[in-house]
């Protein structure tokens, strides 16, 4: 879905109603939540993405995840520093980290986790969660193996060759 | 790469060692960092994932997160009540948000986001900045056309025939 070829220089303001357009669109379409998202550079688009929750069944296709993997797929790199991310809404946790993950640069979004809430997504909700402590959090979280687990991980450190994100 | 078929019944310990020998497997093998995943219901594997972020050029591919997706596409469904995820370490931000999206009832992890930061990995960061003002973040956060995303949001509540999540 990453758009190709459209050089055309656009404004933060014009980029916003796009992602808002789309957001509508893809709604409107039976795609899944009222949610788009544009990845740009300089004012020149390279993705867009729009929730594709229910009609893939997939949890963890918010827009903006959705636009992240296009913009890696087109640039073929996981890295998009440089990279701007224009969003209707204000991304939920998993899409934030997502954002901190591909190192983009600046993220511009229009309506807030609050007004998420307001029409009946989890948002605020899972914000909330995360600053608990985990034996307070409503999914049971629970610690085993340890060292095992982390003897596992110590073997990243000396592996050879390894790419690093 | 879901799991049919194989309706052995396993305890936690079992899962457990089966997500820290995926972990290192494929960390073995290229894929990507050491990190490994299982989705199983009263014991049995319904899914695996482990991460693919270099070798398939995203940064949303962590385990947990290829995990869910492979669970949810042999169930045919985004919801993933009363199934479980076994991990080799605690989720990032991104993947334990995701947990919430999907519903997962219990997370059994091994090693903490301190020792995924330890080997070089940025959870712990990415916690940390999910508690800061937008503000102070290091990615910047702007606020754009609010009205415009608020009317647009509302269109969700007037949607007939919406599929909710």
């Amino acid at each position: 879905m990453a758009t190709h070829g459209n050089k055309k220089k656009m404004t933060d303001q014009e980029l916003m109603v796009k992602a808002i357009h789309l957001a509508k669109e893809k709604m409107l379409a039976g795609e899944g939540g009222p949610f788009g998202a544009i990845i740009a550079r300089d004012g020149v688009i390279i993705a867009q993405g729009w929730n594709q929750v229910t009609s893939s069944n997939d949890p963890t296709a918010h827009a903006e995840i959705v636009c992240i993997r296009n913009a890696c797929a087109a640039l073929q790199s996981f890295d998009l520093t440089g990279y701007e991310l224009f969003v209707n809404c204000e991304p939920c946790p998993m899409c934030l980290a997502a954002a901190y993950w591909a190192k983009l640069e600046r993220i511009i979004y229009g309506a807030d986790h609050n007004d998420a809430a307001a029409i009946g997504f989890a948002d605020a909700f899972i914000y909330e969660e995360l600053t608990l402590d985990k034996d307070k959090r409503s999914i049971q979280m629970q610690q085993l193996m340890v060292q095992e687990a982390r003897d596992g991980l110590s073997l990243w450190l000396d592996l050879e060759q390894k790419v690093l994100y």
